[in-house]
């Protein structure tokens, strides 16, 4: 945002890896963050939490799909009130791991993408490090 | 989102390049990634759009500032409707750079985080590619 739209400035408090996984679980679209030869890509997906590890659903043949199987990713996930300036973050960190249907929780709970398309894989991200912050007003 | 809860599957569509940066600079707050030895991550921050180009604000002596300065990265922004399960995402993928304030738009269009704490450091990345997506209703 441009300066001259400032209000008083927000706080910053850390959210502790309990709510963390809670705000994950508040949210139906998270992005989700790979490395590649070329720097860093970003993409939205729909995510569940279950287990405590996110799930979601990648088109076997895409290149997302190439560029994660296995790597370390970031899953993030945030909600802003841009007129009040504050809101909150969490990013979870790991390793994006291809699973099974049988690796699934009960269908009803299983992640389930907006748009049309195949999208047959799942994918797991159990977090080995997960934070999150807030900003609160000032 | 659980699969219990969809609706009819929304259609994706490209956005242009121009609808793209016009995209980004409706947004407030977008998200930088960056690639780390331990895998990509992703920060949110408070942008403008000037001459194109993405402008934010770090704390000189952060871990950000350290990990991104003349590095690759990525900046993305995005709005999605829960309810109508649709909306927009736009990455933006390009350099760092850090750049003195001579280089920046006039006093009134300058980047200005919410939070408190001195992020004195001004970063511009100029998008080599641009890419956007829309989910519509199906």
């Amino acid at each position: 945002m441009p300066e001259q739209l400032q209000w008083i400035l927000g706080l910053l408090r850390d959210i502790d890896r309990d709510e963390c996984l809670e705000l994950l679980s508040t949210r139906q679209v998270g992005r989700i963050a790979y490395c590649t030869a070329d720097g860093p890509a970003v993409l939205p997906v729909n995510h569940v939490v279950a287990g405590g590890a996110i799930l979601f659903r990648v088109a076997p043949d895409s290149r997302l799909a190439a560029a994660i199987e296995g790597q370390r990713v970031a899953y993030q996930v945030d909600d802003f009130d841009e007129f009040y300036q504050s809101g909150w973050s969490v990013l979870a960190r790991g390793t994006a791991e291809f699973i099974a249907p049988e690796e699934l929780p009960a269908r009803g709970s299983r992640p389930a993408p907006w748009p049309q398309g195949e999208r047959s894989q799942y994918v797991r991200v159990k977090p080995e490090t997960l934070t999150g912050r807030r900003v609160i007003p000032g």
